[in-house]
């Protein structure tokens, strides 16, 4: 196995560090984060105070590092540009978060089981870090306190690795944070910036070295990095989800869920792609139901039964598997519930699903039957989101089966260890004829 | 993508299931697994208590398919031979373990959050089924049983590979299962059995079908499921446990820990590879340690200072690194608690690694700083073991970071689904400069 060797530099705000290799890197973040594991919560907490400090200190570097991005970036997509635009606003927004997530409760050395096994042989479950998680994200220099605090909070050395197109930023963000790391207890080697796509490649290798990877980005990226490495990935490639509206729907909720839904940010991966209509309230219900997601600039796909109630372009057998990440919405007229769940459990990404109807038992056989992270009913599709729900911050939203599942918070990034205590005890004694029996008596949390 | 194509027969005990294909025998079982997944907890386990009763009226057919089984296999290894044997005692056993599982605490539908983001506007996380999961194991019979109970409990559809020497034998338990689930309100087609390896390297490219993965059986063979599939594996190929006796260890400890955890069953996977005893007690403490795994047959292979206190074979570099699943042991004298992390971070597997010590304090440093799945102070490795963690049943151990992790229960085959239930909310009300606040207020569970 080959790793990529290179010496590269931090621009001007960077500090005496300089990685020969992303071995080399990935390995001073594991020894650093081994002893970032092993802190307390308050001197946890107290580097990320340290953090938002820093961060406000170095607001002026980074406004003009940022300043030289935005230069380069002038040909590039408005939508790119104002992800990557920094501005005092959204530098006071950073730290602020910074020391929300200091607020937020400790996710380690949480007990989960206590139990005597046997007398005298007491097994625990306590929470700890993964260990050292790889962050791969998009031109948004503002993921970069997220994570990297989000990662001290959870005890886990970070390899972060930003948009090209934010470099600059990155990097001035970046020495801001190892800086404040510098007046605390966390040995600021936990986290790491790198900078290239060869080094992102390369990391996808290293399952020895790394506990998970977080990519934020377009499918196609996401869906890349799943196929290409054996280390675990938190994330999603695609949000298909759908709006069903039941027979019993009330109109107004209805009009209003399918517009929010759609229009209120079309670019999230929890707005609808597709809306689903019964055929018994159709007529009367999806021409006002158009009529306001036109009114919002939505253009409509409708399959031939939709069309025929409200003219609108045909969907074709494309559109029902496609995410369009924009004011773009798939229409299709269904037989009911039970064709309602046959289409979305064939097209849906098991992302959220939303029904809209006022027969609390259609809404109960649909929250019980979707396969999917989130049912919602009666509400919108795009509450499915950490902060939404809770958490305080997100580690992002993952749409695979196993736990943890939808939006994840720090929980996503600890996992457990059991620890056995035991005065000398074998298995011999608990096996065969005259076996010893477990009691297994749970203890107090 | 092709599948395998083929129609096969089960033998005379089968019924009208005649699959033509491997992708509609997993089909069949996702649309069973679906009706299940539906069921209350009491049809679940009058249907486990119904398998448990046929399994005992199938006894004469199922003893007759595994002589068949046990004469083809005359030649095998005698280990084989004995997982493969089945006896009447083996029989009651099977049955009465699919009872214990009926006995078990529901693991669906259980809140874990429960949470009011806003007036009317109410969070909840509940447990539900993976959905479909396949089981591959070896020419072990009793597995058939275990896994189908399993995932009857947790209300999953489960396809069954069992080791091609035991073709008979567990078509015959299948068969009986079969007839018991027809009995009840589970739909048969839930549990599925298939016969050939084709069948199995087909079943890793359905993932759209299939949930989980749980392989049982060698090293290899994990590992090459693992690499060659994009589902979820819970497994793990190796089980590189220590046992590091520490300078303040109580002697009789020391010596009865080795002793068990290297021979109380050496081809399990929490059984010990490697013996790691502090410099400052070896002298005095290692040539009993050595003398009463001798006396248990045991072979030594040592580094060049534990050969200078006490004549052993000499260990290479590669048995740091090999899991024997043999009554071979390999041995180091290290110095002090440092180097034994150091050995452990660098050969460990991650499973379950152990501490002799009287000293608290090195023993929660030991505790806190190993990266593994269990930490054991005083007692032996050979207790890693959902049974005697009192999880009732176990679907297998899983080395991976992620949770779950460690001896998984039925909580391995099952996640969570968020359910929202709201009046018709939008996120338009909770965004912008008016937003409504969310006041996320946790409910009883």
């Amino acid at each position: 196995m080959g790793f990529i060797v290179k010496v590269f530099r931090y621009p001007k705000t960077s500090c005496e560090f300089l990685p020969v290799s992303l071995l080399e890197t990935v390995r001073a973040a594991r020894r650093a984060a081994q002893i970032l594991a092993q802190l307390s919560p308050a001197e946890r907490d107290r580097a990320l105070l340290a953090v938002a400090t820093a961060l406000e200190a170095a607001q002026a570097d980074i406004l003009a590092a940022n300043a030289v991005d935005m230069a380069a970036a002038a040909d590039l997509p408005k939508a790119l540009q104002a992800r990557l635009a920094l501005k005092p606003s959204k530098m006071a927004g950073m730290a602020a978060g910074v020391r929300d997530v200091a607020r937020l409760p400790d996710p380690l050395n949480q007990r989960q089981i206590h139990r005597e096994l046997d007398a005298g042989l007491i097994l625990e479950r306590r929470t700890c870090p993964l260990g050292t998680i790889a962050a791969i994200f998009e031109a948004r220099p503002d993921a970069v306190p997220q994570i990297a605090s989000l990662a001290i909070k959870s005890g886990n050395g970070a390899i972060l690795k930003g948009g090209k197109e934010a470099t600059h930023s990155c990097a001035a963000i970046f020495a801001a944070i190892r800086q404040g790391l510098a007046a605390s207890t966390v040995p600021p080697d936990a986290l790491q910036l790198i900078s290239t796509r060869e080094e992102t490649v390369a990391l996808l290798a290293l399952d020895r070295e790394l506990d998970l990877i977080v990519p934020r980005g377009s499918n196609e990226f996401v869906r890349y990095i799943q196929d290409h490495t054996r280390i675990a990935v938190l994330g999603h490639a695609d949000g298909i989800c759908h709006l069903y509206v039941d027979g019993a729907a009330d109109p107004a909720k209805a009009i209003a869920l399918a517009v929010d839904a759609k229009t209120q940010y079309p670019a999230a991966c929890n707005a609808i792609e597709t809306l689903l209509v019964d055929a018994a309230i159709a007529p009367t219900l999806l021409p006002p139901i158009a009529q306001a997601l036109r009114e919002q600039g939505v253009e409509l796909r409708g399959d031939e039964r939709a069309g025929a109630l409200c003219p609108m372009n045909p969907a074709t057998a494309a559109d029902w598997a496609t995410e369009y990440c924009d004011l773009i919405l798939a229409v299709k007229v269904v037989d009911g519930l039970e064709a309602a769940l046959t289409h979305i459990q064939t097209y849906g990404s098991r992302h959220t699903e939303a029904i809209v109807t006022e027969d609390a038992a259609q809404a109960e056989t649909f929250l019980n039957t979707v396969d999917a992270a989130g049912v919602y009913w009666n509400c919108s599709t795009r509450f499915a989101d950490g902060f939404r729900y809770g958490f305080g911050a997100e580690v992002g939203i993952s749409t695979q089966k196993m736990p943890p599942r939808g939006p994840v918070g720090l929980e996503g990034l600890v996992t457990y260890k059991y620890r056995l205590v035991g005065q000398g005890q074998t298995v011999a004694q608990y096996t065969g004829p005259s076996a010893r029996p477990f009691h297994h008596r749970d203890l107090p949390l």
